[in-house]
């Protein structure tokens, strides 16, 4: 189990990486990471937020390694497993931070060697900005932490992953499976995405910015959107994504003709399902 | 124009006519007001919101004022003021705070004698909890106050009507035509509301409260809903409305369709788009 000995190696130094390792440092542990960008390892290194850092693959640093978190897009680290995989330590501990998992978890896992284990995990924090410049690790407080096991994984692992999930200092700690996972994800942070991207690109709406008031503005806050990973996380959340944009629509639909018919009884009891459906989520 | 002898009357002491009284108030301006619900008035004068209650339209009362607001959802407006019409003082400006214009302004107009004038206005600020007990001037800090006039109005109306946002505290003041503002209201307020609904009553998604983040929770806030008051002013706003529903529905169905043919480069310019068309707002 984790304990004051273990060293954490973090792959991909931007703003989760970098939130790791700072929140991963405070707690004393030794940090090192890799990040093939020069400024971020020498930023990272100043401001005392990793004990050492490689501009390229050491494999002598990640076989020193208990715990590695790859915290790469998912293409990228589909990419660059199979290149470290020859490097772990036996018993080493391998978790990643992606958004989607199905399409994931598995190829990751075969591609991993039978000394070591892949168990992945979903920080569900994030900012608008990029980079270990702006890396904080306040951003786990009060957030939620998944751990995603298939059946290929141990007790053992998944215990450690939560473990690090408290470590990091996120309020609440689940286990999901991936198609769990991607199901949740595409319903409460995809589909409020598509929907946030949809009400601005659907017309040339900026002659209203003097109207708009908090419910526009909280509607579309998300509206601003780093396409490269976004569109790479909708394309791999691709079935459960269809699949929630298009029970959405129908909804959407629904209530289109209850006003278009003028049925007041059939919009007040969407309403109030709705309402009370709400209610649930405040009292979390 | 509004001097320190102008005397209110504000017909309707619930949340907005509540606030608008306080706010009037503290600028020393006289008072008064109408509500049915005995609590309410007995409630605002006991708390100094207003000097003066009354519980049935008092012809003298009535009279004896400048500027009368009435508070009132729009099917009561419509309903109140034939009522009220023949006790208006001469030169007495009318105005009244409802969120759709085109269905409500005209009539309204044709109701009021020559010798008062009807302006219409919309305050846009609210809360989601009811009536004087719950009214606060600070809502309308930092918001938008429409002024819709029709081509009845007269310069000194407008002008006056202007005034009246500025004295409540609002911090931009705009004028719109009755199509304008629903064009707008339909954009901005209605159909987020439309969209915030559909989003909680589309699945039984209550087992997902131990997931969400921030984005869900902003795009479902204002899921919490007063159905007997959205109903009737979706209804009262229906053809608008269902234009902006259809622009929304047929954009998300293209954002769907390019991700289904795996378009990286589709999806990637809307968000593109997005994010641009977002700024502007971040910028007001």
């Amino acid at each position: 189990m984790i304990d004051k000995s273990t060293k954490f190696m973090i792959v991909g130094l931007g703003l989760i990486g970098g939130s790791y390792a700072r929140a991963l440092k405070k707690q004393g542990y030794h940090v090192e990471a890799t990040d093939t960008r020069r400024e971020s390892i020498e930023y990272a290194e100043k401001n005392g937020i990793i004990d050492k850092g490689y501009t390229e693959l050491s494999p002598e640093a990640i076989s020193g390694a208990d715990i590695i978190v790859f915290a790469l897009y998912p293409k990228k680290l589909l990419d660059e497993i199979p290149k470290y995989a020859p490097y772990f330590k036996k018993g080493a501990i391998i978790t990643d931070v992606t958004g989607v998992k199905s399409c994931v978890v598995y190829n990751v896992q075969s591609a991993i060697p039978d000394n070591a284990e892949f168990i992945s995990a979903h920080p569900m924090a994030g900012r608008e900005v990029y980079g270990v410049e702006n890396s904080d690790e306040k951003i786990f407080v009060g957030a939620n932490f998944i751990v995603v096991p298939t059946k290929k994984n141990t007790e053992r692992a998944i215990e450690e992953c939560k473990k690090l999930g408290i470590t990091l200092g996120f309020a609440r700690i689940s286990v999901l499976s991936p198609e769990e996972h991607d199901e949740m994800v595409g319903f409460v942070s995809q589909l409020t995405h598509c929907i946030a991207v949809s009400l601005m690109t659907c017309s040339d709406n900026t002659h209203l910015c003097d109207y708009t008031g908090d419910s526009f503005r909280d509607l579309t806050r998300i509206a601003r959107i780093n396409e490269d990973m976004w569109s790479e996380l909708f394309l791999m959340n691709k079935d459960a994504l269809l699949h929630q944009m298009d029970t959405f629509a129908a909804e959407f639909s629904t209530l289109r003709d209850l006003l278009a018919k003028s049925d007041a009884e059939g919009l007040k009891e969407k309403m109030r399902v709705s309402t009370e459906r709400r209610a649930w989520f405040d009292k979390k």
